[in-house]
């Protein structure tokens, strides 16, 4: 069993070393992950620049580890495509610090990783803490690990991979409980902070507060908020097969 | 009529001044768009660092510029959120150097800006120029006006966009003509050349053969291969909502 293990907060966060500890009696463990945070990368890779392994050790650990100085999905590529000995038998990302909900999952870097696993014809998941302070990964890490037993032993559809969010429950008040969610919508407010620099020269900070514009029953956003983990299966088939017949009555040989 | 036009080549790119100078004619045209090349960033944006924006003129030309140090993604976001005086009636990325097919709209700079449009409920086309020597971005340009003026008239699907493929074919043999496709799926091999640099360093250049592994009739790749124009309706709904109720039957509560 060869389980691959990236992230998008960087080979030295908390999240990615609470997973690796956890998931080390599972099988031969290797973390390939950016040598720096990069989230909200999206899909990016890096074409335009040589990319640069280096090699990480962990303490008390068998698990080899490279740090790499790119995206999530570059790291997730040379690991499959380059550094190991064959090819993994699950892609597990994470566990990233904040959620990956909603719309989010098209610009994050946790879920971009397990993406370019299922690319890669690997059965992958992406798991997030729902959770900025204090953060328990422990609890994370184990549950993940369960759930990677399942997917291994049930299989996941070809290209398939799940989304799945823990969130920082109360275990005294709230026992955990799993919900099978699809994707909720979220928009950003007030985007762009204006600023001036030292020498009067404008810049733009991004940031923005959180509009969950699709949250109802069913979503992933809706579960996380009543304290219960959100597993989502995602699929990135984007052709718009609906709309394909619609768009054919347009007639547009007619514009030729 | 406000349409904003981005890219992933740079604002000085020859395919992105064809594509203003020939909308031009429709309205008020905003061109906000990377100051360098950005290619294969995905849906990457920039919240670890500040955005700058600096004007761009053009000769003979009213449309207003802004060159932004960022991703497509950035560009679109930052001129709807911030730059334009009123939300676009349609974005327009492109022309892409090059085709965008299948898998690779994942990746692609080009689709992420049009998928920024709808993401901030614009509609949006992308367009990329499926050839690589001596591209003719003429042809391309003059058909997407014809193409925005059906879009504008007939309208897209909330969150739909268009991803449109133009080859360089020879109009004196292969008349011009639109398939409506879905996106095929393209893999690379050999993807990874490691080398030695001058102090003996090992580094890695990302390249690899495209191997297109789903190409059959009615697919966006098989469309192009023929000299037909390609047009794919998207959708980034990515729930894969067969596998929810499969995924129920796992009763994944017994491993809480």
């Amino acid at each position: 069993m060869l389980i691959l293990i990236s992230n998008d907060d960087g080979i030295h966060a908390p999240g990615i070393n609470s997973l690796r500890a956890s998931l080390e009696p599972l099988g031969d463990v290797f973390v390939v992950a950016p040598d720096r945070p990069r989230s909200a990368t999206g899909l990016g890779i890096t074409i335009h620049k040589p990319l640069r392994v280096e090699d990480v050790t962990f303490a008390d650990s068998k698990a080899r580890g490279y740090a790499v100085n790119g995206t999530p999905s570059d790291c997730v590529k040379i690991a499959i495509q380059a550094l190991l000995p064959v090819k993994p038998d699950i892609v597990v990302s994470g566990i990233n610090l904040g959620p990956n909900l909603g719309t989010d999952v098209l610009y994050s870097g946790t879920v971009s990783a397990a993406l370019e696993g299922v690319i890669n014809d690997v059965p992958a998941i992406a798991v997030s803490l729902a959770s900025w302070d204090a953060p328990d990964f422990g609890y994370a890490a184990d549950f993940t690990v369960r759930l990677v037993r399942v997917v291994l032993d049930k299989g996941l559809p070809e290209e398939t991979l799940l989304n799945v969010n823990i969130p920082a429950f109360d275990r005294s008040k709230n026992p955990p409980r799993i919900n099978v969610t699809r994707l909720g919508k979220r928009r950003y407010e007030n985007i762009f902070e204006k600023r001036l620099d030292p020498r009067g020269k404008t810049y733009y900070w991004m940031g923005g507060e959180v509009l969950d514009v699709q949250a109802d029953l069913g979503t992933d956003i809706d579960s996380v908020k009543k304290g219960e983990i959100s597993i989502t299966p995602l699929l990135f088939d984007v052709t718009d097969h609906q709309f394909i017949d619609l768009i054919k009555g347009w007639n547009l040989n007619n514009i030729l």
